[in-house]
């Protein structure tokens, strides 16, 4: 009698880490063993680390069911990721060659990346090769990203978490900056990331509610950016208010398509190396309102605070997150490759979401914006049907499993030094 | 029959915004309307806004139990703060005539006032003012600062939901490092408030646990700070590690006093006006490190978010907060002024408070610093015993009121304007 051949899946992480990616990673590995696969490795660092024969047995690391949970609320890439571009398989074959090569001495069937448009690119190229060799091997993506870019999916799991944790650290920050009144005023600079699309700033509104006025202004990096209508407009204000706050994103760029993050270059720090250090887009324009104004100012980045806080998670965005990564999974085991699971909006109110599966091909590469229409005229606000879109992703949380007062994550200390 | 004098209470908070201020405040509101006061006063921003006559009745503003509740959750000082420090009475007499005259006029029996170091000595002149004119206003202090450095209190309100924030943003920091692998390593600066005390800085120790490695090193204000050191360290634990979290107080400076933020000295910005701003301390030693190490780096300030983040408030702060504000209004109730409540910690395990009255002259303008044997010898890290008394300070949560997936604070937008 034949040996039954064994079935087995590896999923991988790519780009940004989130505060979601871990829950979809969580998706991916119920339904392979709901599914009766037999192991799910997980690729160390992604593809760049299976390269290296960098992987794990993932039920060596998610024994429980409250592992389960736990993986859900563990924020940044529990696998580790990677920024790594595949090159065309015409430019570098062997590295193709060698990739087939371990997933089939792993006796892969399912390949599920998740991931942002670089990730997407590797399922294209992937599936590809596979096609042309005849592979049976299926290579799926899972969408991550808090940028909120990807094309044909409504939204991005990742993004809910960041736009919830956004608005909130906005309010306080708002709150906190009207305490203590200054001789000529403060204004404070919020710096959000999203380097191309302002999904992530634009989410600043959220901050406004019955109970706040919400940020002053909200700049997104889909509309050239006048550092002197900016200065003009933080005067402006401060007639009327003691203490501004403006979210902008760090994408912000002159007419020109000079990032205002690089203006600052006659402050940067040469080193006994020659390198080069720009300030931030927040501190530049700090630094210009102090000089224009003389009002006191304070630049906050929100940093990589923004990608990591599942402290502050939404449920919807866990949820789904987990969801996709199980559509994922689905598909891959139902014959479909070279393909990404999307999530669909259904309704905005009640709110109502569905998976499904979309090509790839469409999918990589491509940056999605925020329409123009979505922004106000003068460019300074986003409109209501922002509002509309976003709120639903906010909603619902996720309370940590505390543990002495702290979150506690999947993890064991010194894990990645083994690796 | 004689008409029934008016008992009236005025509140004003002080200094720096926390987490807590507004839970104290509704203590003292809470108790002061429990023992039968008529009116309880806000000032708005301090003595400094009341000397302009700007004050707001309290219960306008807080109707129902629910507004009590969203009080104790909304961070920054509600009735707004200021950094004044009244005169000496001999400076300006004239001053406290003034002040007395308003509070006579108010029917005022009890004055209390939350805030921190600068505060106290409010508390101290205005009750010494008092004693000499036969003035029998009551003055009572209750405590409150993020930085934790007021004497005779084991701990400040505010401080512990300030450590719990910093203990999780730290840990996901630490998370989301990991994560992308870098040529040279990564080393990432978390900037930590507290200029002169390292209680905040410490509380990083809080991202340690059964799932964390904790922070690879933590530099407290007390000690000089070496940079060449730092940077050796550095260079050390990049050998073993691929990224390195380090967490640094604001406050570091060289054995010759030298600030650390001052020595981007050469990285300022002079605009038209010749206003310098210097560097940040995370930012300058990332510029350091990248030079000598040739790593990535990324500096991390975690600026006002850590002291309005009510969204991952402790309870066991804001409970304490709570009490301290009603001990303060029992105090000057049961005739006690020139006082200030305190916080008495009657067991580390299991954890126990109560509340005390202590002489406020013994307070003001004392600053309370880490004790060195809570530092490593090479003072590069905390011990236990920093854990053992910090730990239970960050106990238990504050769950938010969420109304549409955004904490509701007690605020009404444009409340600033009319005051």
């Amino acid at each position: 009698m034949e040996e039954k051949k064994k079935r087995n899946v590896i999923v991988g992480q790519s780009g940004g880490p989130t505060a979601a990616i871990n829950s979809s990673l969580a998706g991916v590995y119920r339904t392979a063993k709901d599914r009766g696969y037999d192991k799910v490795y997980g690729m160390i660092h992604g593809v760049q680390g299976l390269l290296q024969r960098r992987y794990i047995d993932l039920s060596d690391h998610i024994k429980t069911g409250l592992d389960e949970e736990l993986l859900k609320r563990t924020p940044a890439a529990y696998l580790g990721s990677c920024r790594y571009k595949l090159p065309e398989i015409s430019e570098d074959e062997k590295l193709y060659e060698d990739l087939f090569k371990i997933l089939e001495e792993l006796e892969i069937d399912c390949f599920i990346y998740i991931g942002g448009n670089d990730s997407m690119d590797t399922i294209k190229k992937l599936s590809d090769y596979g096609t042309v060799k005849g592979s049976d091997i299926r290579f799926v993506g899972c969408p991550k990203t808090i940028d909120n870019d990807l094309a044909l999916t409504d939204h991005t799991p990742g993004y809910g978490s960041a736009a919830k944790y956004i608005g909130t650290s906005v309010k306080e920050i708002i709150r906190d900056g009207w305490c203590l009144e200054t001789k000529n005023g403060q204004v404070i600079v919020v710096e959000i990331m999203g380097r191309n699309a302002g999904w992530l700033t634009g989410a600043a509104v959220l901050a406004k509610g019955e109970d706040c006025d919400g940020p002053d202004a909200i700049y997104l990096p889909e509309l050239p950016f006048d550092v002197d209508a900016f200065v003009e407009k933080c005067r402006e204000l401060l007639k009327t208010k003691s203490s501004v706050v403006m979210a902008v994103s760090e994408g912000i760029r002159t007419a020109g398509g000079t990032y205002i993050s690089e203006m600052g270059n006659n402050v940067k720090y040469v080193d006994a190396f020659g390198h080069k250090q720009l300030t931030g887009t927040a501190r530049y324009l700090c630094e210009v309102l102090a000089g224009e104004l003389g009002c006191k100012t304070r630049g906050i980045e929100l940093s990589t605070l923004q990608r990591a806080a599942s402290h502050c998670a939404s449920r919807v965005d866990i949820l789904e997150a987990f969801e996709v990564g199980g559509a994922a999974m689905k598909a891959a085991d139902e014959g479909e490759s070279g393909k990404m699971a999307v999530i669909v909006r259904t309704s905005d109110d009640p709110y109502g979401s569905d998976t499904a599966v979309k090509d790839v091909h469409k999918i990589a590469n491509d940056e999605r914006m925020v329409p123009r229409e979505w922004i106000t005229e003068d460019g300074t606000y986003v409109t209501d049907e922002f509002l509309t879109y976003v709120k639903p992703l906010i909603q619902g949380d996720v309370p940590p499993i505390m543990v002495d007062g702290i979150p506690r994550h999947l993890w064991v200390p010194g894990f990645q030094d083994l690796l």
